[in-house]
């Protein structure tokens, strides 16, 4: 770490109460926007994108609310960094949450997942052309959103947001198209998560730049810190998908390895772990539901294959490249700190 | 039809001779560029689409080629009538072609149809997933084709394709709710249309104009004329679904029929033709397969309750409609006798 970084470090503890008032004020500042966007859409994708962003039940009733909103949040921090009011960044925040609602629309239906959030999918729930086209309308909405901000780079950002979608659709062509392969690599399987999650995570963090306009270097600083921030969350989150606390996760214990999936620290013992490797790999060849003993028996393969510890030094390498970045571009100090403060919360989890 | 209108009336058969002209160098100008957007496409994606737009077969050879790519010869059209070079109209001619087939792409799928222009379909041969990715994948390409036209007016032209884009996806939606619903009135479907077929026709025929930076009266003008060119096809289509010729149509006789649609002509009657309408009414509420005799007397009841003179009435309306709109705007005389001739040849079909 730098010297410019430490000067924005809290203490600590701090991080958390910092990040959760930044996602909480970033809420706030976006739902009014995107409740107006989403009031736009058909009446059906209408009924169905306010059920599946959690703001009403089937009943018609009012929901309990929907996810973390990291995304809106870093959009609007990301305007604040380039000394825009964050107002500035509105536009942009509506449209990365409306686009990242668009890809989970779809990918829960080629997924096959009946369930987010314990609550039933769209798909489930009104069929599977409802969950295209909801989709389909929310990231049509998300370049209208955009290209009607008041500012005149809007065309910018909705350039960013158009290549953003595409590398969103490769990693997820690329995971699926990893399901039926037993030969994927580690740097595959990382091109695939930074298809996936950290190319939005990349345009989220720097969009109310480029929407104010912000120099090219600072721009380019705040993608990087989104897409760091982005692969480190994901290499996090593989973790906790095997050796996670299912009462902090709210997944079962070990649920990654109970679906097989071939996530990245799986991925690196197996390529890399030798005869320990090879036999992961076997394991996860086969089929049936396994017993809570194989699952672990699995688990101690994947670490004695190198697969924790090199994902979690994966991870803090790149958050440490995502502080780098920020911190070195000249952004504004206060908001600079909330981006710091944010990465250590979505990275620094129990693993 | 106004004075000015039968100026650049080109005698009988020659709107023939003159549209099949435009059309093929609509497509040859088109083409290169198209191919030049889809090669950005993940590999997957890339080859879906090659294979869709008929440019590949399923073993790697050359494919036939696709449809009649009007929709990009009227974005050239439309920057040519403006007083622009052609050249302006490529991208908007590459983007509306692109959105056309992310949607047919998705609707075949929603549809289950498992052919198009005698082919497999491409959720069939690659799995539904593809379908949706591709088609996703197509229509954030074509934002960016778009956005990086060479145009002051990129931005404009973009925030067109989006908002025709949910209006797209609200045609479709009303679609497949109508499929349900027996109490569908003819203002319903036709805006039904409008949303399926009418907007993107509209964008198509008004977006080179866009991009040209025309004045808002001509840039109207023209979308009222794709408007109403693609209500008018779509009333022709309808009126042909039920007493096409299968030799020239390419579908079995009376196949609206045969699938119990609500098309037009058939809303009209039932909403219409009194005694006649309810008995058509409940012959379309059936199911099962009809034979021949059975289908010529349902086709025979949309005729007697005014359904066939009703539709062939407001085609002709709507096709006079969209040739005022565009002969009144000052647009330069030789593409818009050349948008006159298109209109004809796309609307006075043998029915």
């Amino acid at each position: 770490m730098t010297a410019t970084l430490r000067r924005f470090l809290t203490p600590g503890g701090e991080h958390r109460d910092v990040a959760t008032r930044v996602l909480r004020r970033g809420r706030d500042a976006v739902t009014p926007a995107l409740q107006a966007a989403v009031d736009r859409l058909d009446d059906a994708s209408r009924t169905q994108a306010r059920y599946h962003l959690g703001w009403t039940e089937l009943d018609g009733s009012p929901g309990a609310g929907g996810g973390k909103a990291v995304r809106p949040a870093l959009a609007l921090l990301s305007a604040a960094a380039a000394g825009a009011d964050v107002g500035t960044g509105v536009p942009g925040a509506v449209a990365v949450e409306l686009v990242h609602n668009f890809s989970l629309l779809h990918d829960d239906l080629m997924d096959g997942d009946t369930e987010r959030r314990h609550r039933t999918t769209v798909w489930v729930q009104w069929g599977a052309s409802s969950a295209i086209l909801c989709g389909d309308a929310m990231l049509a909405l998300a370049q209208e959103v955009l290209l009607e901000a008041p500012s005149p780079h809007a065309a910018a950002a909705a350039r960013l947001l158009a290549a953003t979608t595409r590398e969103l659709i490769r990693g997820q062509a690329e995971d699926l198209a990893f399901e039926t392969r037993d030969d994927v690599g580690v740097e595959e399987c990382l091109s695939m998560a930074s298809g996936k999650t950290g190319s939005l995570l990349a345009a989220s963090a720097s969009i109310g730049a480029v929407l104010a306009g912000a120099p090219a270097a600072q721009v380019e600083a705040l993608s990087v810190y989104g897409h760091e921030v982005g692969m480190a969350f994901q290499l996090v989150d593989d973790l906790l998908g095997i050796w996670g606390d299912p009462a902090v996760t709210g997944k079962p214990v070990l649920s990654d390895l109970r679906s097989r999936k071939k996530s990245l620290p799986v991925t690196f013992a197996i390529r890399n772990g030798g005869d320990t490797g090879r036999e992961l790999g076997r394991w996860l060849a086969g089929d049936g539901d396994a017993g809570e003993d194989e699952l672990r028996a699995a688990a101690r393969l994947v670490e004695q294959g190198g697969g924790r510890d090199w994902a979690a030094a994966e991870a803090r390498r790149r958050r440490d490249a995502a502080l780098d970045a920020v911190t070195a571009a000249g952004l504004a100090p206060g908001p600079c700190g909330e981006l710091v403060a944010l990465a250590h919360h979505l990275v620094d989890r129990e693993f």
